[in-house]
């Protein structure tokens, strides 16, 4: 048994089976992944790795996994620890890119459980691997502690980035999460008495979203990426399933020995010469339905590019995927009965309608090729006319 | 000038003015008020005093009077240290009463102004009482810096009740909303860059109000305290208006030293053998307009009463208005246009009707009337039959 | 069980034990005697109460009670909830003039367990009175947990004080000094790794003397109300035994109730107008040993009066206790060895003789009179001729 | 003027000036330098970097430099700014080696100052690299804000380190020190009122020492790092200069992609595979002066590597230089005159002799050699029979 510290949790228990996991490269190469990608650019503090938030994840499951028998306990631990193997560097800016050419989102992570060091572990322990990546899927009940609305994951990393960032959101009562949240019938419910917690909990997620996970900045700097990267897998023979191997710095080191376009995508990363916004504003801009450009969006950005005049590659079009309705409703317990939260919160309810508000659509580009730009992706978009572009003020 | 320390905002200087006014009696009361009334029988730290906040209330005025003439920021600096001196004991315990026999809210201030020790400190810095008490009101432009949606009494509580219960929410960047807001067309507005961090307090305010403000125990603590000092002035003559004198701790004594149902209160409130709940639930369980007995509400109590066959002060109704619409919206600067805050954000828009989720009805009495007072209650309401009572689980 | 809601732990969690010894006017009266006395005429949020303290230093006690036999566990814990209940009004205001006519200190509270509500509760459960009133004062082995150099009573204070005044010490790592803390051979013992926390731990506890146990401000309002209650005893037929009932609202209406001296104090302290100091320096500026006038302090503070022609109540004067050599030594293990701290480490040394660095001998009377008065208590201490009076500057 | 949010100051505004120099790659560089270099290993946390710190510095540096004229403070905030751009990769571990082969301090940054970027910064702004440069290592008396005993970079470190860490030191009352901090006769002095905060940040610092800065683990990662660096520049070529253009990142490519004994240390910080422990202990286990074998280092460490029959390289003797008597002392305002802080706080006076309790000699090593190195190591610097090892249990 280890104990480290952490800012977060105060003082985090390892067991055995822990500190094997951790040991394993799988588990190491985390520690040279940032949580938020380039977020760093806006907020310096945001320096944190996905190795200490599955520190924190561990933790926080250890008090929900005491409803389950021992190995399921271990099971879930494994899998709380391990639940964020498969990001890729800078975690979502490559993100979309593993899951376009391996067709696997980040928490389909059977395939890497299954060899290597951490297979070993887990079979030391009599661990199924399988077992484990369904969890990591929220696919089982329990898993649902790991995976599912109010899971240990959102739990941890609000308050993490609230922690690093700096900014006044993300005050999570994690206690009385804990305390409340029990099974039932085999699913996650969250006693009453949790309510508040829970809706704090999906409030600070909502403001965190415009605030820090979809502040433009970040968004710029992580898709220049994602399209640097996109490029060089389709013209340089980049393997995608390396990027999986890889970590922030051998990446970025890729980039930089790379020639043309990647290479002056990673010069400009580095110097902070970052594109700019040509067009950046909500979908109550679009008289058409902006979502249906999203499966064809380099053909998109190629027609701007050229209606511009500009190289296509200098054109970057971003449509965030529609806040999507989450299929797997937390449930609470009143009266007796199980209820989806957002029939018993009105607040709750509200809130996926409420997060189109922050949604944002942007083109971007080169400072030199703004204006240009700008008047292509309008016209291509035909953005409403009296319209003017949604200024944040930055602080 | 002087500096002293503050739990919340570090360090507050006062200047001469400020020295003055807290040197008067009518301020000094206020060290002897708490914050949140019976608040510390549910949550032991909730001892903090009107006296303190007031002093946080004058800080963060500071930053937002510099919008204004050196004239109008000594007024509404004065506003701020005196905003809450129209408060009886145990703050809003006795707010009703108040109301209800001299017709003034809280924030009808005028008339402690113009007199004594007060009166002197304006007079020789040349202020006039009747303009500071329309900034109390917000009756003026700039006294919406003090009383409106997004003002800086609601600044400094929410951050100092969540500080001394230990609840998680009520973290405000109140730097942010400093900067952000502003005075145009004189209305005071918020940039866009602010909307977060308003979101957040409003946010904030709504969990705080199910959690610590309506708790059940000190709602039921204060409706036993309301109830005692109403029958002192109906029958044992105490002066409605001697209430704005009395502070906490005279007030016990008051009650105390009476005799029949006040001395009775006085001791179960002394030994924490507070009423019970007979009925306790929500809006939607009433088959009829449950508001329109707010206005005979003693009728009401002596009716079940009668049914129940208990004496009638042993029963209490507790209607709590019902969350009003706010006339004094926040606006916001959106594109050069002032937006009513709720137009811009769906989450605020939603945040009145939700707050009907948390409001309760209830009907307080000893704990050995509880289960005939408990019928009674529900035949004369009308409660729905296939309804049970709402149960909090306190953690 | 039941759980609270704590600003410093948290959580609370209470077993049917401590609900029942809660319930009783014993541990009740302690929420209405303020841990800090007059210190929010300085601090205005130092309104914390005994109350809260006392269930912080059970919650604590229970963590490390953890090495001993379950019967063991229930005396201790209930010795932690019981440890201030002999605390007068106002805490240290009174507590001298109790042990000064008791005979008793504070932590001397046998009979006071032995008799009512709280006797029949430990009866219930089979606990000791005297058990436990060996343990409140240290002198059993496990009582250690409870009263000595590094204490579950420390640990809470100080963090408690320093959130409730805003004062930037008090940060203590109580998960490893509880962790670090364990019995050896009947004593108890620091591991090595504790080291640095607990020297932390005694420098907060140094650097919060001059802050705010021994600021002036509350030192002169305390020893005012002394010297009214001792008034009243004296003179006016106060049983010394009563004050241990009080609290502060009763005892401050005793004295407002009274004539002549003490009703002036009430006043006074009613109104701000506290006495001021006439005399305020170092051990260093007496040529004489000092310590010899306070076995007959009266007496000096009559000459004093006289020779400066005020009258005898009207001057205090002030020589607090010299900083004790601690005879219960913390204990660390070094190597297989106990090694009293101050050997383990320089830093705790000197804490004992850096003390007196901070030490202030006062001497305070009406404002009016500190001329005089200052002059006849220089000549009276025959204080160094070149020495300027320390001073203080006030932030 | 622009405003980033920071973690430890909440928000830090930026004026023209400081955006400019930010802009350099001289200060860009230290966003990829690591503040706390390799403790990350111990405390997963511990990922900020100079560059967030040298914006703190800067922010606290706005508040002291009130006091002088316009000029000198643009001077002395470009001074905070830049007081750190001449840190090598992983800060402490590669300052040795600048110091050694370069002969300069990582505070001689004048040579940097002169040209690039940052040059035409100054020379726009009409600075004089010169004296910026002789502000940062404290030479001119306002440079006493940035490098002295109580400084501006303390002040930040202090709490950032311990916000990162998470360990439970480091709370830093930046406000009463800035407020007591000023000028008297060319010389930094504080005033009586902020003596507390001094004793508090100085022992915070000492409490830091033991627990973070000299931890083992990073001191052993550290001495590796140092080890294969001055490797390479022996034998490989690299050129000393080279690390202060080198960051984190192309130090730790520089290593792995070397051959032999650096490649090897690269591989084991890469999977946590340190060296170990062979020898530990306090300077009061040597019969001799061990501080005369700091000159030599590199024949002690052939010696022993000899004599327990292992390769030279893996073999590393750390002897900390003795904590040395600050010259520039900071002086405390005392009854009119300025007195050193030594002779004003008898804790500070004891804080140099009590690091030595903390000060640890060690010799590490690979684990399969431990035994043997650890044999030879006690022989050559014939460590006393009888002291065992210092055991420090780590929680």
């Amino acid at each position: 048994m280890k104990v480290i510290r952490d800012p977060i949790h105060d003082y985090i228990e390892l067991d055995e089976l822990a500190l094997s996991l951790i040991d394993t490269p799988l588990v190491q190469r985390l520690r040279r992944i940032r949580q938020l990608g380039f977020s760093n650019l806006v907020y310096p503090g945001a320096n944190h790795t996905r190795f200490e938030h599955s520190l924190g994840v561990y933790h926080l499951a250890i008090s929900l996994t005491k409803q389950v028998d021992e190995h399921q306990q271990n099971e879930l631990q494994a899998a709380a620890l391990l639940h964020d193997v498969g990001h890729g560097p800078f975690s979502h800016a490559t993100e979309n890119l593993i899951e376009r050419y391996t067709k696997k989102g980040h928490d389909e992570v059977g395939g890497l459980l299954k060899k290597g060091a951490v297979a070993d572990v887990l079979s030391e322990h009599s661990l199924s691997p399988s077992s484990i990546a369904k969890h990591i899927k929220g696919e089982t009940y329990p898993g649902q502690i790991i995976n599912s609305e109010i899971d240990v994951d959102r739990m941890d990393y609000l308050v993490r980035d609230a922690h690093y960032t700096g900014v006044a959101f993300g005050l999570i009562d994690h206690v009385r999460l804990i305390h409340e949240l029990r099974f039932n019938e085999n699913k996650l419910v969250l006693g009453v008495g949790g309510l508040q917690a829970a809706e704090s909990l999906l409030v600070s997620r909502f403001l965190m979203h415009p605030t820090v996970y979809f502040h433009h900045v970040s968004r710029i700097a992580e898709s220049m990426c994602t399209h640097a990267a996109g490029y060089m897998i389709e013209n340089e023979g980049l393997k995608p399933g390396l990027l999986l191997r890889m970590d922030d710095v051998t990446f970025m080191m890729e980039l930089r020995n790379s020639k043309g376009f990647p290479a002056d995508i990673a010069k400009r990363l580095d110097e902070r010469k970052l594109f700019k916004r040509a067009l950046y504003t909500g979908f109550e801009s679009f008289e058409t339905d902006i979502l249906k450009h999203r499966k064809k969006i380099k053909r998109v950005e190629n027609e701007i590019a050229e209606n511009a005049g500009v190289e296509p590659e200098y054109v970057i079009v971003d449509i965030p995927e529609k806040p999507r309705i989450i299929e797997m409703k937390a449930r609470v317990m009143i009266n007796g009965k199980m209820t989806p939260i957002d029939k018993a919160s009105s607040l709750v309810a509200t809130l996926e309608k409420a997060q189109l508000d922050n949604w944002r659509i942007g083109v971007f580009t080169p400072a030199e090729y703004r204006e240009k730009v700008g008047k292509a992706a309008r016209e291509f978009f035909e953005v409403k006319k009296d319209v003017k572009q949604f200024k944040l003020t930055e602080i």
